[in-house]
C-alpha cells in the first residue's frame, strides 16, 4: 500500500465547561494550542457530558416528581427514584435492567440509564444526553466550517460497558461528516473469499481511541482531535443500533 | 496538565503471514519502515489471525470428526457441523448462541464461536485463536527486548460485535507489559465526587484504535504500532471478562 497508514491523536484540554459555553470556540482554542488549529480532514471527538452541559441539559434531581412506574422500576432495579423518572422521561422504551441500571431505548440507540450521567455534574444535578447528538455534531461541524473554513468531521461519544467485558470504552452516539459504519460486503479476504464480517464500527473505534485521552476523572479533556485518519465522508448517516434479532446478546436474551 | 496529551498510530504492512513465520522479525521490519523501528514505551498490537497462523493454529475442516453434541448444536444454531465440533474442542463451556454463532467461554473470556476465524484462511481451513494469547504477547515482548533492546508492550486483539451496536470493533484477548483495565476507584470527578464508573478498558480502547488501520479484507496490515500513549506498566495482568452477575447484558439474559 503506497499511502502511509498512520494518524495522530491530540487531547484538547479546556477550562471546566458550564451552561451556555461555546463548545466550538473552546475546542478551537484548545486545538490551536495542541495541534496548530483545525485542518481539513480532522475528526473532532466530543464527550457527551460537557457538550450536554454547554447545551443546558442538566437538571436538579430534587425537582423531579416520580411517577408510579418510576417508583416500581426504582425498587425493582435498586436505583434512585428520581433517576428512574428521568430515565423514563428520556426514553422511548425500557427493555430491561440489572441492579443499578435500566436499559433504555431512545430512538435508534440502546442506552444504559438513557445515557444519564451523575459524574461530572454539580451537587444534586445530573447531566442528560444532548437532546439530539447527531444535530449537535452537525451544528459544531457547520460552525467550524463557517468560522475557520475547515472541513472537520464531528463525533459525539459516550462511555459504555460492553457485554462480557470489564471496564468502559467509547461508543459514538452522534456523527456528522463521516460514515460511522463501513460496509465491506463483496470485498475479498487475503485468500480471495468473500468476507463474512462485513460491517466495521469505525465511529465506535474512533470513540474508543478518543476515550484513551479523555479520562473520566478530574481531567478537563472534553474533546480529542484525530488527524490523518482516512475516513469515508458522509454528511450525516445514522448510527443505527443493531436489530435485536441480529444481535448475539439480545438474541439470546429474547429466546 | 503539563504533559502534552497525544499519541501516534502506525499501520505495519507486511507480506502474507504463513505457518512458521517469525512475527517478531516481520513486525520489526515493518516498524522500521513505518516508524523508524521500535522505541521504548511503544505498544505493538497484533491481530489474532496472522499470529495464530504463524503459530500453526490452522486446521482443515474436513479432518474434523463431529461428535453427537456438535451435530445437535450445528442443527440448533445453523452452523457448519465441523465448525461446531471445533468450537466445542476449543471451549470450556457453551453458554448460548444465535443463528450462525455459538457463544463459548474459554478460560476467562467469552468468545463468539470460540474465536474461530474462517476469513483470511486458505480454502477449507479455519484459523483458531492462539493457544494462549497472553503467552504469545509475552513471548513477542521478550523477543523484542532481547533482539532490539526496547521495552515494548504487546497486545493480541480480535474483532467483535458488541451488544446493541452495529459493526465490529476491537477487543484485547492477550496482553503483556501494560495494565489492561485501569481502576479509578477513589478518584474524584470535576466536582469532587467519587467516580461511579471506575474501570476503564484501556486494552480494548487500544485494540479498537489499532483496528482502524488493520482492515478485515485483503490488506496485509496484521500489526499496528502505537507511540506516545502514556500507559500504566504491568508485566502481565489477565484481561478478565466481567462476572456475569455484574454484566448488564448477561445479567438480563439470566433473569
Amino acid at each position: 500500500m503506497s499511502v502511509p497508514l498512520s494518524f495522530s491523536v491530540y487531547g484538547l484540554s479546556t477550562p471546566l465547561i458550564t451552561v451556555g459555553d461555546d463548545i466550538t470556540a473552546i475546542t478551537a482554542k484548545a486545538a490551536e494550542e495542541a495541534a496548530g488549529g483545525f485542518a481539513d480532514g480532522d475528526i473532532l471527538v466530543l464527550a457527551e457530558s460537557p457538550l450536554a452541559t454547554a447545551e443546558g441539559r442538566i437538571i436538579r434531581l430534587s425537582d423531579v416528581v416520580p411517577s408510579a412506574r418510576a417508583k416500581a422500576l426504582a425498587q425493582e432495579y435498586s436505583i434512585d427514584v428520581q433517576l428512574a423518572e428521568i430515565v423514563l422521561q428520556e426514553s422511548d422504551e425500557i427493555v430491561g435492567g440489572v441492579p443499578g441500571y435500566l436499559l433504555a431505548r431512545r430512538g435508534n440507540l440502546f442506552l444504559p440509564n438513557a445515557g444519564i450521567d451523575e459524574s461530572n455534574a454539580p451537587d444534586g444535578m445530573v447531566t442528560l444526553l444532548p437532546e439530539n447528538p447527531d444535530a449537535s455534531a452537525a451544528r459544531v461541524r457547520a460552525e467550524i466550517r463557517e468560522r475557520y473554513g475547515k472541513d472537520v468531521a464531528v463525533l459525539v461519544i459516550d462511555s459504555r460497558t460492553h457485554a462480557m467485558r470489564l471496564g468502559v470504552s467509547g461508543v459514538a452516539i452522534g456523527v456528522a461528516g463521516l460514515r460511522p459504519i463501513t460496509d465491506e460486503r463483496g470485498k475479498k479476504d487475503l485468500f480471495g473469499h468473500e468476507l463474512q464480517v462485513t460491517r466495521r464500527a469505525v465511529a465506535d473505534g474512533l470513540a474508543s481511541t478518543a476515550e484513551l485521552l479523555m479520562g473520566e476523572a478530574d481531567e478537563c479533556t472534553p474533546a480529542v482531535l484525530i488527524r490523518g485518519y482516512q475516513y469515508q465522508k458522509a454528511e450525516q448517516e445514522e448510527i443505527a443500533s443493531i436489530a435485536p434479532e441480529e444481535d448475539l446478546f439480545l438474541g439470546m436474551m429474547r429466546k
